[in-house]
This record gives structure tokens, sequence and C-alpha cells, in this order.
């Protein structure tokens, strides 16, 4: 990661108010959204320019340490109206959210509009939002080094055509293991990301949760597990915040090779444990460089072997 | 695995027929049971020495094949009456079995007797059987260097006692995730982990089938996922298949350093990803040395990253 600086991350997502309720405690109207983890996550690694839009109610000061960490919110709209609000609750096993309330709010509304400056930003994650803003991204920018985006099963049965559309001009998705069963009406995961393949992207990184996340690629399978946590506290916002490293690790070091895409989905990881280790990004805000070396090299033992077999 | 010859492994446990249905297909009355998955699989490895029961009913010329691969059957008893029967079906995620008919047959009356001969078997694998059997297998052992065993859910609900009091008697668990958690009542695998390694075993190994396997010690984990197969076919036999790869190789070695462990459970890793791309044992001991090879060096890439961050 010395030499070359850094690539800007854009990243166009959700900026939210979560109230999150967990076995372990609750939360009311913390920062949430899709744009909001991608960001934090992402700025350990590289400058990030996040478009979105709040509502006037939005606590707009609760981002200042976003922007302390190099997240530039110049393409923030902030509009009338209330801003995006999820209320979810996690049961004991944390496998899944439910959904108890959403309220789109200024975001039915929202059309991303790319400042001027942002729209040479060699790295782009279209973070979890309808498929036809995402394509409405891509209309704006020049020439990225590498398209990301993500999706959910909203998305995948409301917004089939557009979502098969976007592929075709993406390089990387990241979807979850029942996202993708969904999307490709495959129940095995190789078949599933090959059919994925087939309609555009080159990478395909399909995400487990507590049993890791696997990259595909035309010729390799690559699999990191999660971490073993003792403690998981959120899972909220881990898959954005795994997506935050994974592409904010690619832009830091400018290297799309197969050794640094690894690299990347495991930092990639790293971070999405930190997430789920506190409420919102709080955890992921806060933790220091060293912290996430260390991480990665507990991944590094995690699955350490060497093999002579005969 | 040069030098020192190969340790004998003794497994007790179930010889039985096996009629199972899948989305790809159906079998009727083939090999099946822990102790003939188990021994199928480690006979790559070990000499191993199989002690269990068949009725009249059973097609011992079906168990040549194992004994052409060095499994001593001596200790293999044949008594009147019906042999254990087992029919299930696995719908389309092939994740979970649905037990249709269970007929335990002889092996409702089955008492283990170890023939003199196999006392001092090195490596005992008590395959999940009652644990009260396994403690009477024990009592008849002179000093192995590894105890193992495995359970299920059916002797943690009615065997709890004397499941706890096998764990101080053991050296290492195998089980899977839902019965990990069963048994300790802590959903966290690492918290379940411990907990059980406080009651006895110095190694637990928790299966997560599709999603791989964890082996905790009191200072390490190691985790290697389950191969990525294109086409699951029966998963029937694989966590026993497993289990006498991982025991197999510790007793072709004889080394249970840390990092033999490691590699044992890779190469149990491979077993099991063989066991499931046929029905019954039959894909496990056909595959050559070769082949196997090939697998471990396959999950070698599958895991493989290198990682410096600064």
């Amino acid at each position: 990661m010395s030499g070359s600086p850094a690539s800007a991350v854009l990243v166009v997502g959700s900026v939210a108010l979560d109230s999150v309720e967990t076995p372990f405690g609750k939360a009311d109207n913390v920062l949430g959204g899709s744009g909001t983890f991608f960001a934090s996550s992402a700025s350990h690694f590289a400058p990030v320019q996040l478009v979105g839009v709040v509502g006037d109610d939005y606590p707009v000061d609760k981002l200042k340490p976003l922007e302390t960490r190099g997240v530039d919110l110049s393409g923030l709209e902030r509009t009338d109206g209330a801003s995006f609000r999820w209320r979810g609750r996690y049961r004991h096993d944390l496998n899944s959210a439910e959904t108890l309330e959403t309220h789109l709010g200024v975001f039915s509304n929202f059309r991303p509009k790319i400042p001027a400056q942002f729209r040479n930003a060699p790295f782009v994650f279209l973070a979890n939002i309808d498929p036809r803003l995402q394509l409405q991204v891509l209309e704006q920018v020049q020439k990225p080094t590498l398209v990301a985006c993500d999706t959910m099963n909203f998305w995948i049965e409301s917004r089939r055509p557009e979502l098969i559309e976007l592929l075709a001009h993406v390089d990387l998705i990241t979807l979850n293991d029942a996202e993708a069963r969904q999307l490709t009406e495959k129940v095995n995961l190789v078949h599933a990301a090959r059919w994925i393949m087939e309609k555009g992207p080159r990478y395909v990184v399909i995400k487990k949760g507590e049993h890791g996340a696997y990259m595909f690629t035309r010729d390799s399978i690559f699999f990191a597990p999660a971490f073993p946590l003792e403690s998981v506290f959120d899972p909220t916002g881990a898959g954005d915040s795994f997506a935050g490293g994974f592409i904010g690790y690619l832009a830091a070091t400018n290297d799309l090779s197969e050794r640094a895409m690894r690299r990347a989905v495991v930092v990639g990881s790293a971070m999405g444990s930190f997430a789920v280790e506190k409420f919102s990004n709080e955890r992921v805000l806060e933790v220091s460089r060293a912290e996430i070396d260390a991480r990665v090299q507990e991944f590094r033992q995690l699955v350490a072997f060497d093999m002579e077999l005969t």
C-alpha cells in the first residue's frame, strides 16, 4: 500500500436513521444506510465521495466523524421532508433481521446527481438502491477502473429487468447467498455465480454472513471465513462494511490482480467483523489501522495450513 | 507421511443399510452406517479395525471392497435378526435429511466386544452410537494415543449425563453446529467449543456441512471451508467420511502437533467432499490417492492469500 496514492471511491447509497433491537440492547435513531456503512469502512483506505439524500430532520452533525476521516459529503443532498428510517429487530441467533418499519421519506424521490468533481472517480460502488438509480449513476460517471454494485431481494423481485441490465455494466457484484439463489434460480452457488458472470460481472462476491464469503472469477474461487467472534452485538451494516473494506483496499492499492482481490476480500471480512461489534458504524469508525492489521493477521492464522501429503 | 508406518485405527459404529432419495435419484439398501463411512474413508490412510453388528440379512459380500482396502472386519458381529436400516430423503437444498424410517434391528441389543487384537489400537473413533456403548468401548481399550467421538441430537436429548461422562474420557469430539448448540445451550460457537473443552476434550471439531468446519483447541481456532462442489449428489455419510479422513491422516502421520491437526482437518474436508459426489460410500471407496492429493491442493488454492497490509 506504499507508492502511488489511493484512488478515490465514489459511493451512491442510502443515508438513513436506524432503530435496532438485538438481544443485547437497543439503539434509536443511530446512523444507518448502505452509503453510510460503506463510506465509514472504506474511509480507512481511500478518499471517499458519498452521494445520497437526507431529510431536513437528519442530524448531519453526526456525520462529522466521516468528514474527519476524509469522506467528502458535498454530494449529500439535503431536502425538505423526512429522512429514510429503518427499524428492525434481531432474534437470538442474529442471523437475519426482522424489519419492523421502513419509511423511505425523501429517499423515495431520490435521483442521484453526481457532482462534476466526483465524475471521474476510478472506483464506483453502487450500494443497495433501486437498479434504475444505479443505472442513472453509471450514465454520469466517466470510465471508472472498477464499478461494483450491491442489491437485495426487494429489487430482485420488483426490478429484475433493470437489475439484469445493470449487470452488463458492472465489473463486480456483491450479494448474499439467498439473493444469489433468488436472482439466478440456482441452488448451487457455483452455478449461481457462473450465471451472474454470464450476464456481465467479472467478479461475483457471495456473502454468507457468519459463514464467510466467496469471490468467484471466471477461473478461480476464493473463500474467506467470517471471523469467529465471541460476541456479535449488532449485525446491521456488516455487508456494506465488508464492501467498504474490499473496494477501499482495491482503491488504496490500485491493483486488480487476483492476489490483490483476494487480499481485498480478507480486508473486507475484517471490516465486516468490526461492524458487528457495536451498534451502527461506531466500531468501524473508531477502529485503528493497527487493529485492522491485527485482525487480518488473525484471519491468516484462522485458515493457515501447510500441506505435503505424500 | 513417509517414515514410521501408519498406526491402526479402531472404529466402533453402525453398519447399516440405507435407502436414500435425493432430487437426483434414489438408492435402495446401499451400504450405510457411521462405522462403514468412517472405515471406508480412513482406509485410504491407515489400517482400520471395524467393530459393529449386522443381522443375518446383511449382504456382507458388499463389504468386500472395505476388506480389499485393508479394513479388518473380524470385529464385525453377525447375529440373528434384521440389520439396522435407515430410510431418508433430501429435499432440494440438500442441507438436512428427513428421516422416513429407522429400524434398529440387531443394533438395539448391540454390546460392543473389542477383540483382543484390537485393544491396543493407538487411534480410537467412537462413531455416533449410544454414549453408554461408547463408554463400554473405552473400558476395553488400552491407553490409546487419541480417542475421538461423534454424537447426535438423539443422544444429547436422551443420554445427556452419559454423554457428559464420555466427554471426560475423550481427547476430541466431532459434532455439527446444531448439535454443539444443543449440547451446550450456547448460540455462539466459540462459547460452545469452550464449554465442551471444559468438560474434557482438548480438541473440538464443529462441522457446519456446506459451510465448512472449525477445529478449536485451548489456544487456537482453525477453519476449513467445505469444497464448493458443482454437484452434491447425496450428503449421507459426509460427516463420518470427514472424521475418517481426519483420524486416518493423524494415524498415518502419528503426529498430533497443531500443524498436523490442521492438515488432518483439510484431509477430512477433502474426504467429506468426495462422499457427497455419489450414493453411499461409493465415491469414497473408489477415489485414488492422486485425486485426494489434488483436492487438498484445491483447498489450498481456495483459501490462499498473502498479506502485507502496510
